[in-house]
């Protein structure tokens, strides 16, 4: 993998996945992280500032793994790699908090946000920006992918670099941002964004033929247009556009078929990964974490060797 | 030492000792230091707060455990390590920071000190009793000798241990405050109380001969008084009040004689102490940190395997 950039993502569960997440992110980095010697980070210390709940965490560690594994992330052209197993994440962002000011800190969005709302932040919230620019520091990352509103985890982490740099000497080299060409918005099934916080339109990723049919059967149609957008619109992501122009003539007014054949569509696109996602044992989803822990932790020691000696905690 | 109380102790290196730190604070903790499992952990991630120069971070390690070495901690009867070899210090720290709110860290005599100067405080300061609820807590850690103003770290420790405890189940117990009984007030030569802040009236502890006399001989005195009270209350450390009855009589008046003999009681009382300082090499010092980093090391994973199950990051 010499000569690659590197690039580090941190994956972290958040519920079901549905289809927007996969052509608007998933499929993207799929598309991309052969193109780099990528790093997938499962941020179970950063989950921590909202999950006090030790199943519901280890169950989302096992879950986002599978995820990617079903998706098609090979682990043998990746290191995939939990947090925790990482110890240098939380030893390098301490230091940086000593670099960086409260009032620095109390910038950042999701600490702004959460104040925004009259909520208490916990300091691991607070200060979480600095685990992320240690998460991408510590293993040299050339590019983090991220979406329009997380520019600013980036930010931090060049900010984070530049401190340590002028404190210690040149060190960190800082990272970029890699914006993934997504297909844009897809629409659920009420035409609106299919999102997370709407379950009742989305068409999951890994949902059985009942439920893609549940869904698409669903789909908001409006009988005085010419052919039904909605559905047009999400089989524009399994077909091309000469194949659909075909398909919606000869179609033409029978919402009914075009939905079924937009549920065979997906289904077939979908069937193997959903295949493999029940295939991924435990057992695998341990072994693959445990070797990517091993291979993160060899580069990040060897890193930390160096910040250490620079700080002057090495005495040997 | 099984059955023995756990101590720990933080180390700080800061300036040249004198022999107001030894009579208030060393020799109370070299007499009491047995009579626990104690762990002396040299703290120089809590140095990094405010020290940004590797040399000055590195020598001060050394120093700080010469020092103990010198006035009598005997490295086979105490662990003594240096925090950045137990990396589980700053991952338990970030667990800490998880479950506390950022309104409670600003509660902190430190920070609150900081902010109060008009200074702006970095984040690790701002953090650090998070930090240090770590050290103590990562070692069912029962007593912490502190001073009275240092009564809040272990307030915050037996909150941070409450906190996790009730979010994860028992796991942590509360840890006391130890007050070591000292001599009270050391006084400076001027009279004052001896401090490292006024340093052209402090005596130092590992000071040759020379510099004993020339700070004794420049202790105020009062010709009008009876005997020389600055010169007894110093006195007073190294001599019972029976054997100085009897010497400022014989010498009553003459203050020159009784600088003397001050000099010469400062000077075999500590020279013992100096000399064994003088000898103690860097190799010594590096096997003694090394030596206790493996056994501190030993105790930090064993609780932290406990604590990142209850946690939820283990996923074996």
């Amino acid at each position: 993998m010499k000569g690659k950039k590197r690039l580090l993502t941190g994956l972290q569960a958040s519920g079901t996945l549905h289809i927007g997440n996969y052509f608007g992110a998933l499929k993207p980095f799929v598309d991309t992280y052969e193109d780099y010697e990528s790093m997938l980070m499962v941020a179970d210390y950063h989950a921590l500032t909202s999950i006090k709940d030790a199943s519901l965490l280890r169950s989302n560690i096992f879950d986002v793994v599978k995820d990617y594994l079903a998706v098609g992330i090979d682990p043998k052209k990746a290191i995939i790699f939990k947090q925790s197993d990482v110890l240098e994440h939380t030893e390098l962002s301490w230091i940086f908090n000593c670099l960086v000011t409260v009032p620095f800190l109390m910038q950042a969005h999701a600490y702004k946000d959460k104040i925004a709302k009259g909520l208490e932040a916990n300091a691991g919230l607070f200060t979480y920006p600095m685990l992320m620019a240690a998460d991408i520091l510590l293993y040299d990352t050339d590019v983090v992918p991220v979406g329009e509103d997380q520019r600013q985890h980036v930010e931090y982490a060049r900010e984070a670099a530049m401190k340590f740099n002028n404190a210690f000497g040149d060190t960190f080299s800082a990272p970029k941002e890699l914006i993934l060409e997504g297909v844009g918005t897809v629409p659920g099934t009420d035409g609106l964004k299919m999102a997370k916080s709407r379950p009742q339109y989305v068409i999951p990723l890994f949902g059985s033929k009942d439920e893609i049919t549940k869904a698409v059967m669903s789909i908001v149609t409006d009988s005085s247009a010419d052919r039904p957008e909605h559905v047009y619109a999400i089989h524009k992501l399994f077909k091309t556009e000469e194949e659909l122009e075909v398909l919606y003539k000869e179609k033409m007014g029978n919402y009914k078929d075009l939905k079924e054949a937009l549920i065979e569509d997906i289904d077939s696109y979908m069937s193997p990964i959903r295949e493999r996602r029940i295939h991924i044992t435990d057992d695998e989803v341990k072994k693959v974490l445990e070797d990517g822990g091993k291979r993160a932790r060899e580069i990040a020691q060897k890193k930390m060797e160096d910040v250490r000696k620079k700080i002057g905690v090495t005495i040997n």
